[in-house]
């Protein structure tokens, strides 16, 4: 498995993806995602992906390209039986090589295929079988085509893919992991640590710690999305524990700065932190959604596990339900409406009462495109927490008028869970 | 809008997308299928898709690379306040041009972000009114980044888009569709139509459709996803209604194979459908829901003046609250338990009553991944449905034990809201 690589050399790899399907937009390319990922943490240098269809003169301009500026090519897709399936036969064009039929691979293809007669005639498949002299083969324990590994020129190696995900990872964790990481990657790594932030937008968070984002080693890079904002550092290091001393000091800095804005790491999720602390206090939950319509309970219930605190919830979208379930009392829908801090305090406590729970949040807004007016805005939501001993916390947010429904829904349940964890800092058993 | 562009030029796309999230893995590239099927409905030959970091010397040279083959390019992403936003600067010294300020660019960001005076200052904020001398902007409605239209040599045209998907997509619908159109897209034009199916698998449509599937023109594609298949038929055409003629008695055909399994098209949604449906009959509905845990109502609300026909639903998780919210009976929970079709039944009609609606959908069921047993499996889900004259119809599904907790609750919602679009439909008015 040694194509006598040399190693002294900069290994740069890049990922191409093949498929028509993928410049027609017809599915989303989650193979190059996926590849990366492993790539980064092998720790190896990746500058680019790119992504052509099933043309051959367009694939072997491309490859010819890439064996300029790489060392490492990673290719998915057009392996398989299809008259489109061309990658082998454009790459191996490429290098002005032939393909050879491998005969015991075709056995084996056959013998998958459950050796039916209408099989052994079928050129596509048979095709499958055919590679460069030199090539090594890359067996495919999840499906029929196998994939190979082929140093057509010097310093330049190629390993091919199925484009079909479960296959291409399969394999990549079979074989291509242990060959790349012997012949490509030198003996440093990436290691990753995720602080996970809410309540906070990535401006600010960018501003305050404008020093360390420009770090070398470890680097320090922020995602943001609707829900949250991530600060991923990633320290190269030739050890696990080097890595952490690298992280540690800025884990402590980006702490510092942040303190409760910070919800947690890694892979942990607003709604499994909550679910965490609220069995830790041995404490129940219920929620009493209008404008969220179900979506806040849905994001707590996604957790497994959320029934040990989690027993319910009311979703009063009507103002006669707000009334008959909730016990909302009807002089408050109609002098405030049920978009108020009254309704939505009245909310929170009845359902604790009704639903009998430690804990209540009630949410009652506007998330339009429909139902806003001057006084009461699309965007504007009112928040409410009862906890024990009857005390309740009222939140008023006016989100941007630019957010559609489905944001201003997820923006709320934010918020209501992140107002709820607060609570449950500030009193803290 | 009018670069002058030399018309007769053949016509090239490419899509760059930029951003080190894509090239560690952090991110799936959702945005190049977006943008790569928006040009294929306007009929654009796109042949590349590239990745690369946030270098500047790298971006350099793949604009410069891009700009010897193709006439158009779109880019995304990089045009935020942080430092490793460098899209717009790493272009414009591909072909040494300087940037400048535009001061009421700058003004409208500060609006957008509510003129604080922490911002004024910020240079990472200001960067974004910086542009080409020459650059026409595209406005964001959605967020603060503008993108730009630069023609930056003969026959080649730049357009950047932030990467957030939806303010990309945003821009796009609003201005470059429009721009793309008139000045790169030839006469014939790609149009689509997509049938939407649920309750039936790809392969079983794939195998009732085999010879629709290799069509020419127009071309039939399926597209799966865990809730639906779509089929796509396209039609390259030299005006609308030619392409309607090419794609009409397709759709009859589709529609005669699957009838009722059919729910809608295009942008419809199964949610969307139902709405309409309850509407028309002037009925509302009410949900009880157990395992789905909030999901199948935010389904529901997600669409908007779902108001009109969802009064509300009772979220129960725990057995007391089934007792006391939905007038389950204790011994029908002691003695066939939570999770059968006595208990499904009991919630739906309980539902019904206690929240005054037409139609109420209860569901139970144990989604996982703990709580199962011999006897009721993971996966192992009941819907039952009330109606008008009390009449009730009750579901039992088992779900593929290799389903995790979330692919379980999404298939449970789908399932309810097609087992009462189905009730619906044979139940007419």
């Amino acid at each position: 498995m040694n194509p006598h690589y040399n190693k002294t050399y900069n290994k740069t790899v890049e990922i191409l993806s093949i498929g028509s399907e993928l410049l027609l937009g017809n599915i989303v390319n989650t193979n190059a995602r996926w590849i990366a990922e492993q790539l980064s943490t092998l720790g190896l240098d990746h500058f680019r992906q790119t992504t052509v269809g099933d043309n051959s003169k367009r694939i072997s301009e491309l490859v010819k390209e890439i064996s300029y500026r790489s060392n490492l090519l990673i290719i998915t897709g057009g392996l398989g039986p299809t008259p489109d399936d061309i990658t082998t036969k454009s790459v191996a064009d490429t290098f002005h090589e032939p393909l050879y039929a491998r005969e015991n691979l075709w056995k084996e293809i056959k013998i998958k295929l459950g050796n039916k007669k209408s099989h052994i005639h079928n050129l596509g498949l048979k095709k499958q079988c055919f590679f460069p002299k030199k090539a090594e083969i890359i067996n495919n324990p999840r499906g029929i085509a196998p994939g190979m590994i082929w140093q057509p020129s010097k310093n330049f190696t190629i390993m091919t893919f199925p484009g079909v995900p479960n296959e291409m990872k399969a394999m990549w964790k079979e074989s291509a992991y242990e060959y790349i990481k012997s012949n490509f990657s030198d003996r440093s790594f990436l290691y990753s640590n995720t602080i996970k932030l809410v309540g906070i937008g990535e401006s600010t968070v960018a501003e305050k710690i404008d020093a360390l984002l420009r770090l070398d080693n470890p680097t320090v890079a922020p995602y943001a999305s609707l829900e949250e904002v991530k600060l991923r550092i990633t320290a190269k290091a030739e050890s696990l524990s080097e890595a952490e001393k690298l992280i540690k000091p800025i884990k402590q800095v980006i702490e510092k700065k942040f303190s409760t804005k910070i919800y947690g790491e890694n892979d942990d999720t607003l709604s499994a932190t909550i679910i965490k602390e609220l069995q830790k206090r041995n404490e129940t939950i219920v929620f009493a959604e209008s404008c969220t319509g179900g979506l806040l309970s849905s994001y707590l219930t996604s957790v497994s596990g959320s029934s040990r605190v989690f027993k319910g919830s009311v979703i009063a979208y009507s103002n006669e339900l707000k009334n008959s379930l909730l016990n909302v009392p009807k002089h408050l829908l109609i002098n405030f409406g049920a978009v108020s801090e009254q309704v939505a305090e009245s909310m929170a406590i009845g359902a604790k009462d009704i639903l009998k729970s430690d804990w209540a949040i009630s949410v009652s807004g506007i998330a339009g495109p429909e139902g806003g007016n001057e006084s009461k805005p699309i965007g504007l939501v009112y928040i409410s927490i009862s906890g024990p001993n009857s005390k309740t916390f009222n939140i008023k947010k006016v989100y941007n008028s630019l957010r559609d429904r489905n944001e201003i829904q997820k923006l709320s349940v934010i918020d209501c869970l992140n107002a709820l964890r607060l609570v449950l800092i500030s009193s803290k058993k």
